[in-house]
């Protein structure tokens, strides 16, 4: 199991045989969505992260990018970081024991994700739910259990995005959030970890379509 | 075709083979479910089972635990039963023709095991319905057939749900139930056979969910 | 192309691969379904079938039985033709251009099967739709186009189902029925012709599920 | 990445590649759909085609078939290409960026176009929606942005719906367009563009059918 990578060969690995993954399920259509995992041995956060606007089913290591504090004042030569990078890098700066950082677009938690709410303002919501058993994947459950999902407006100035995740994610937070019609963001200690939340947020979307009397306080 | 397993790394690689496949369909997300089969020659039931907490998708032979009678109270070092090991032992102990056990978690089948009934007690309810040929593969059907699907209560406690198991099910019950938000669990005489009632519970729930006036008395 | 084949191995081999292919996609779960192609050279129609009770993924040329008039009177020592070969067989009486009968079991497929209709008769109903382009893909399409699928009544007994055909079925016939809560039945002059006929009706009856408008006369 | 083909069977390669890819998906059943691909160094539009009725998850070589203007009048000995051709040449003809050019049938794009609308005119349509982050994979976006997908009458001459095209269709135009009952058209700068394109309005597609509040004015 994967903690922060030392080796950068094995981490690009890693990261390309994920997209691979998730790309042939459809959770990361068109060019959408982006991948990370920390680099060990930094005080500050550094990372790899996927470039901007490829294709996640054919990754090669030369599509991954090394960031870290001031990436986005870097002018890189060729591989481009995505603008989405804010995300990546604001868990990482908030959740000491994040390794791994997955952005997955799926038509199930982009659904989810837009069901109505006030929209008079941007803050964060709090999408509550209960009785489904898989919650505790996510490392929350009773049997009177309640989940809370947070849902975070989706902001075109995705450092904005990055501002509102330093405000409202800690280290106790549940791994994983949405944003407005823009899809699922998960984290974890190793890859397999943060695979592990995306694919219950997943699973605990599609159940909520279905049974949407599960949802609200 | 299996029955109870004489040979230790035959039955590892089939449940292996087994775990692959529901995981590539989506049925077993994150690290839910686990799987089983009852090894043969002992007079209490002995079976080989998946350990907690692991993705079933990559499996191999050291994920695998021997369990049997007292399994609960075994100082593991290292691979530990999953706790729903409860509801596999008590399945081997009361059908006796019962060497396969799959529990899994799917979308259909957890809408199914949700559908609203009376909340008060917390007992197993029966979900009823009629008109689907695949009810066949489960061993029932008649022109005018009904087929009576157990729903049982999810205790967070699973040695709760293990009792409900002792004292709802027997040789001649239907090879699978429910837990209410907490998926399928199917048996068969050997692994092809457990694996056709996992399959035949999902298209049914899958069709019940398009056409909820199959369901009721 | 194929047609009628005088190869009984290269016949195996095709329907070895079919029932793979519609194994993967969840067109023939549990143990579903029946697949057969016509030997060529005889003047009644003989034909290779699926033996009954298998899963259709692994099939293997054991699996397979040569059938032809007086099958169901025949004592089979070891592999026994499914008991849908009554349906198969009508087909090919019927349709002299027919080489190929697939029948697969289809979430979709039996949904569409089963909306509600007048339950008092048990006879042919026809199920109208139009506007869907790929209706063209069964032979059938103007501007103002209106498709007629057929769906039969599932009897117990499947040599009525047999009997059905026989009444309602034409060379000049939509090459795909229904039986009512028990999938689709198409056949055609190949086993590619075929396959065209079951992906055609499978995409109709989804895009049917999502559209009903489209239906009624 | 690919821009126009100078190498015939380079092209031929990706073309196949990509029939393979979306018939797996279920995006070109039956044999329903057609792709092309634009050849270098003429001045006039030429292209490379998929023939007429063939499945398209096993192409050849020997499948596909050059096109230029006139293409309607030649007399084809074997391989003909699809009537469909028509809005493949009217798009490479009024988009000199396009390179590819892909029409496949999903059911979820079938459906968007199938949504109610008045009925009295054949005219284009404009199907609105805003609130979807993957729109940015189409060129279009804004924090209050919207999307406008064109629905194009649906012809059984299919010259008419060419001629369609060529009326609504600019190089400024959104890549893709619908046609009623009959999928989904799109084209990009490369095979990688086009697929691109497809991929988007898929998953639009799909999440438009689980919120249709997202759309209208």
């Amino acid at each position: 199991v994967s903690g922060a990578f030392t080796d950068r060969a094995e981490a690009a690995e890693q990261l390309i045989a994920e997209g691979r993954l998730y790309y042939s399920r459809g959770w990361m259509p068109a060019t959408a969505g982006n991948l990370s995992v920390r680099l060990a041995g930094a005080e500050q956060p550094r990372f790899l992260v996927t470039q901007s606007g490829l294709h996640k089913g054919s990754l090669g290591p030369e599509h991954l990018v090394e960031c870290g504090p001031g990436w986005s004042k870097v002018e890189y030569t060729s591989a481009r970081p995505s603008a989405e990078t804010w995300i990546h890098e604001a868990i990482y700066e908030r959740v000491a024991w994040a390794n791994a950082v997955f952005h997955v677009h799926t038509v199930e938690t982009t659904l989810l994700s837009l069901l109505p709410h006030d929209g008079a303002d941007k803050g964060v919501r709090l999408l509550r739910f209960r009785g489904l058993e898989l919650s505790k994947a996510l490392g929350v459950w009773t049997e009177s259990g309640e989940t809370c999902l947070p849902v975070l407006p989706n902001w075109a100035d995705v450092s904005q995005i990055g501002e509102d995740v330093r405000r409202s994610v800690t280290e106790d937070s549940l791994p994983a959030f949405l944003i407005a019609g823009h899809g699922l963001t998960c984290w974890g200690k190793s890859v397999e970890d943060a695979r592990r939340h995306v694919e219950a947020v997943e699973f605990l979307a599609a159940c909520l379509r279905g049974a949407p009397e599960l949802m609200g306080g």
